[in-house]
C-alpha cells in the first residue's frame, strides 16, 4: 500500500462521512510547516493562501482527516505532501506527542475552534519542511512569515475556524 | 446537558457504530490514574481488574471513547466515573495535550497497540484521583500497584491490546 | 530535612553565589499559580504584585533559584510556599518535564528573557493551587486574573523580564 | 564568537568549577542521538562506547554542562559534535521543551540518577543525527542499536548513572 495513490473514497464514501460527521467526532490532524536554522530555531512559517467562494483571502494550516487504517505520521507525510508538493521534504517529528489537541466544534464558542461541517479533533504538530514547496489544488500561493509577523493582527484574521490560536499555540511551544 | 445521565445510544444506533468502526478511526481516551503524594509525586496506579468470558484476569487502564460533541476534558470525567465511581474526585489535568498518542490497529502488529473491533486512536492522559474509587459495571476490582511493580512480567502479562505498553509510557512520563 | 527552614545561606555565601553568577548558568524555577474548575480548565492565574525601588508597580510570576541538592519537586513548593504562604496547598504536576525552558540572559535581546544579574535557566510549570494565598515578604497583593485579562497590553505591560512572555506561552500550553 | 573553538575554561577554572560543584546545580544537556527513517520513526539509537580506567566497559548518551551566556540549543550542537563529530549533522529539536529532566545527585538513590562529583540538572533531548558519525576523544566506538535492543539488560548494564533508565523514557516517548 502507498500512501499517495490512496483517495478518501476507498474507505467513506461521501454521504456516509456526512453522516458519520453528524455523530462522532472526527479525527484530523493540523500541521504547522516551519523552515528552521542550523541551530533548529524557527525562522518561517508557511501558510496557505486561497480564495473563498464570497472571494476573500484565507490563510491556512495544513489540515486534513486521518484516514482508516491510516497511522498519524503517514496522514501528517500525505496532507504535507497534497498541500505542499511531492518535493516538500517534510522533517516528522521522531515523537508522536503532537504539542496541543484543537477540538473543532460545529457550535461557535464552545473552544476557540469552529467548524460548521464537524466535530473534529485535530492532533497538531509542527513539521520542519526542508524542501521546495509548491501550492497544490486549491492553493493560489505557499507564504512565508517570521514569527513576528505571525503575531499580527492583519495576518490572524485572514486565519478561519481558529487556526490563527493554534499558530500561536505552535508559536509559543517554539518559544518564539 | 449532564454528562452522566447519557448513553452513548443518544448520538449513535450500535449497527451505526459497527459501520462506522469499520470505516473511520475512532476517537478514544486512555486515562492512566494515580494517587500523588504531598509532592505530587506518584506513589501508586489503579488498574481496574475484569474477568473475561474465557475466565482469565485482565488488568486495564481506564479507556473509553469521546462522543460527538463532548469536550475531550469532559470525556475524561465521564469515562473516569464510569470505571472508578462517582466519588473518584479525578484532578484533570490544565493542558490538553496528551502524554502520547496510542494507535490501536485492527491488524495486530501495526503498532505496539491492537484492539480487534476497530482502528482506534487514543489521546492519553496521567489523571490524579482523589476521592475514593469503587469498581463499577464490569469489573471485580480496582488495584493499587507502585511504580515497580507496574513493571512485573507479571502484571504486564495480565493487561490486553498494548495497554502495559502504554501504562510504561506513562511511568517513563512521570519520571518513575 | 524540612524544606521550609533552610535558607539559601546554608548552601553559598552571598558573595559566591555573585561570584558563580559570573560564571555559570543558575538554575531556577518558574511558576504559574493557577485555579481550575471542576474540568481541570484554568479559570485565572495569580501575580504578585510589587512596587520596585523607584515606585513603579510590576507584577510577577513565582520564581526562584533551586538550591544545592534540593529536587525540583520540592524546590516548586518551597517557592510557591514562599510567595503564596503556607495555606496555598499547590498541586504540583506528576511529571517533572516543564512546558518550557526560559532562558534569561544578562545581555538583553539575546532571547526573551533578560536578567541583569545572572545568566539563569529556568524550568517553567503551571500548578493549580487550591487552599488560600496571602501575600508574603515584599508582595504587596497577590492578583487573580481570567486567562482573557492576561493577554491585555496593560497588564504585560507591569511583567518585567520577559515574564509576560512567558505567561503567554504558559496560557497557550493550556489551550488558553 | 563560534561556539566550537571555546574551552570551558574560557568561564571558570577548574577549581572554581570544583567549587560550585559542591555548592550549586549544574545545568546539564543529555541527548540522545537517533536514525530516523523517512516518516520520522525511529530506527536506531547511538550509544558512546568507552572503556573506563578500570578496564570495563560503558555505553554512554551525548551529555554536558551548559556554559556561561550558552544557549540551550547552541549547548546541544556543541555537544553533539564533539561527541559524534563535526559532520555528524544533529537536527536540533524546533521546540526548546525537553522530554524530561534528569536530576542527577551525589547521593545516590534520591533519585534514579546518580553523579558523584556533583548535583547536575540535565535538559533531556531526542536529537535526528542524518550524517556520519565518528567517534571523539575517549570514546572508541559509536554503535547504533535498535530500540528492542535498547531494552536489553546487557545493554542497560552497561550504562551508568541513570542513563539507561533515561534511554528508556526517551524510547517512550517516542512510542517506542
Amino acid at each position: 500500500m502507498t500512501y499517495t495513490s490512496q483517495s478518501d473514497a476507498t474507505w467513506l464514501a461521501p454521504d456516509e462521512l456526512d453522516a458519520a460527521r453528524q455523530r462522532l467526532p472526527i479525527l484530523y490532524i493540523d500541521a504547522i510547516p516551519v523552515r528552521v536554522d542550523a541551530q533548529g530555531a524557527v525562522t518561517s512559517v508557511g501558510l496557505l493562501l486561497r480564495v473563498t467562494g464570497q472571494g476573500s483571502i484565507t490563510r491556512a494550516l495544513v489540515s486534513g482527516r486521518v484516514l482508516y487504517h491510516e497511522r498519524i505520521r503517514m496522514s501528517l507525510i500525505r496532507h504535507l505532501e497534497k498541500d505542499l508538493g511531492p518535493l516538500a521534504l517534510p522533517r516528522i517529528p521522531p515523537s508522536p506527542t503532537p504539542f496541543t489537541i484543537a477540538e473543532y466544534f460545529p457550535t461557535p464558542g464552545v473552544t476557540a475552534f469552529h467548524d460548521p461541517r464537524q466535530h473534529a479533533v485535530a492532533l497538531a504538530y509542527v513539521v520542519p519542511v526542508e524542501g521546495d514547496c509548491e501550492p497544490q489544488q486549491d492553493a493560489l500561493e505557499i507564504n512565508w512569515f517570521t514569527p513576528d509577523e505571525c503575531r499580527t493582527e492583519t495576518l490572524l484574521a485572514e486565519m478561519a475556524g481558529g487556526q490563527g490560536v493554534l499558530l500561536q499555540q505552535g508559536l509559543a511551544h517554539l518559544g518564539c
